[in-house]
């Protein structure tokens, strides 16, 4: 008995042209969903600084585009034919609740090493990539998206707040990525730049990773309070670094940046103590050079190492600590505002003054 | 049957009081030796790079030394009551020829890490000793070392030539940790900067552990010819760099930086290839700072890792590649002229002025 491919409701998508320029809400028909990939009902989407960074203009995008990578969703449809199973392994049905990594690999395309599959060739990017004719939906403000072939998603718990849940895709798992590229956790000293949800996701799991010390840089005291909630030990505020007048900072095995503030990561460097490694996440935008002082990286044996979005493996282990750990730390309170999907423009407007720590749309 | 400490003749040093201040060749007693210590008559210590720049003042030594590491000697005595291994676990005679660390943990001290026993507290370094009243065998500039108890020693082959052999113990170990950092080099691309004995050692090293393509960089055509020899398949010189009017230079997946200069090591930054290594050796002296695009280094996927002596898995690797390989490359051309220990001012003028690969000291 072979299914016909049902009629779903036309959808809304909010068509963002550039900075400056109104978003636009359209309709569209659902486009025919090809063998392997899944018709999802986006529930939930998170709007993330890199959102906000386009927005202002600060980033550009190749067209029109919907915004939003960092969504939840419900598996809604997919070739019945097709046994559909999510990146584990585990059979997925219709109504199953799923989260998505950003990125989707074309078919047939290796990725130019095998732990970067986000650097290959022709790489589709989920709220990227640009909206036109009938395929407007590929991102998080629109109330479906197509999951290409290829794409890695989980079906998660149904538990698990939709608002937490959005996040998985984009913060907690680059920060997953970030934990995998400084090595060994356990025992050791972390220093964390910037604490937005990357830097608090990033105590929070160095925190379950067994890290001995967490300390949390920022240059706001309100988001440093946040700070005990998600593992770390002490706040300090970068205005006061280098600070002669108190006690020193503390040294540290490893050091996150979350800025891309090229003091903060010389600042990084020079906590380091012998052996330490700082992994650098924050800096995906131009900025002024990082002045490195090459004797000391040699006699520390330092080591500097970046990062850019996340693999397979680190969209999985996310995935699991936030299955395990939302109840532990409080992720839901992070998303400070919540808007509905018509309100994307005065949800940017809010995200771009008010720099919450994320800002939600529910999507209906 | 216990053996009595023999009287040997006393010892001549060649003291180094400071820059610009001639050597002095002294004797002295052979002290007594202690348990787990041995005496060495040293047989040929070549001149290193850094033990020109205290020649020359760039580097200051505590009070007089006897310079000298890169050493190799024979075993003359230790307390035969002893069973006497070395860091293999060979059983060692009086009269072996063997290599030693440049540096002795002292007793009853963990290394901050295990894996930099060369970071200890209270180091004992040979070459680098203040030369005291009975404690001037030290170093390699002398005709006697007395060997602390801790130093890690290996029994060599004889075959190997002596002025070979010399260098194990700081160019060769050195190279050998900067492959162990840069991880796989089976398949990868490899560009060395300064085609000095650690770049040249670096070219075989990196040849053998089957990289598929190895450049090198340096100032001196002279210098740059050896590479071929040294498993290098191209030769650039950096002041070309960047060249706009012939061929870009080729991507590389890890880059060595022997040379210390923050535009070698930047330049270095701006050939690696996605998910590509930096690992810097040579910047063990102050200079301008190495100016790092932090947003190249994220979506790259860069790494950059510093390097400073080697550990004792480094030496043991180093050794087994000078004993497979000394026929293969001929290291032996590249200590370009030789003297005797009483001719030690000669050679340190020469080796200052002519800039030789190396320059040996012929003792006995």
């Amino acid at each position: 008995m072979t299914q016909q491919f049902p009629r779903f409701q036309p959808g809304k998508a909010a068509i963002f042209s550039g900075a400056g320029q109104p978003f636009r809400l359209v309709e569209g028909e659902v486009p025919p969903i090809g063998k392997g990939e899944i018709l999802v009902r986006n529930r939930y989407t998170t709007i993330c600084g890199s959102d906000v960074h386009t927005y202002c203009g600060h980033r550009k995008e190749p067209g029109e585009v919907v915004l939003g990578h960092e969504i939840v969703g419900e598996v809604l449809w997919f070739d019945p034919e097709t046994s559909m199973e999510d990146y584990k392994g585990n059979p997925v049905q219709i109504g199953d609740r799923i989260v998505w990594s950003i990125f989707a690999v074309p078919a047939h395309t290796a990725p130019p090493r095998p732990d970067m599959p986000q650097k290959s060739d022709g790489l589709f990017k989920y709220g990227h990539a640009p909206a036109i004719h009938n395929d407007i939906f590929n991102g998080g403000l629109a109330n479906y998206c197509v999951l290409r072939a290829n794409t890695a998603f989980l079906k998660i718990s149904a538990d698990i707040p939709l608002k937490v849940a959005a996040t998985i895709s984009c913060a907690h798992a680059t920060v997953a990525g970030g934990l995998r590229i400084a090595g060994e956790i356990k025992g050791k000293k972390v220093m964390i730049f910037g604490a937005g949800l990357l830097g608090l996701s990033c105590g929070a799991m160095c925190r379950q990773a067994g890290a001995s010390w967490i300390g949390l840089v920022d240059n706001d005291n309100t988001r440093l309070q946040w700070g005990t909630k998600f593992g770390a030990d002490e706040g300090y505020l970068f205005s006061n670094y280098p600070d002669q007048h108190t006690k020193p900072w503390p040294d540290a095995d490893i050091v996150f940046d979350m800025t891309g503030n090229a003091d903060a990561m010389n600042a990084g460097i020079g906590l380091l103590a012998l052996g330490g490694c700082a992994v650098w996440i924050g800096a995906v935008f131009p900025s002024k050079p990082v002045q490195i002082n090459a004797e000391q990286v040699v006699r520390k044996l330092l080591t500097i190492r970046g990062l850019h979005n996340y693999n397979y493996d680190d969209f999985v282990n996310a995935a699991l600590f936030v299955e395990n750990n939302y109840r532990k730390y409080p992720f839901e309170e992070l998303v400070e505002k919540e808007f509905k999907l018509h309100e994307v423009e005065t949800a940017f407007g809010f995200a771009n003054r008010e720099k919450p720590v994320r800002v939600g749309i529910e999507i209906s």
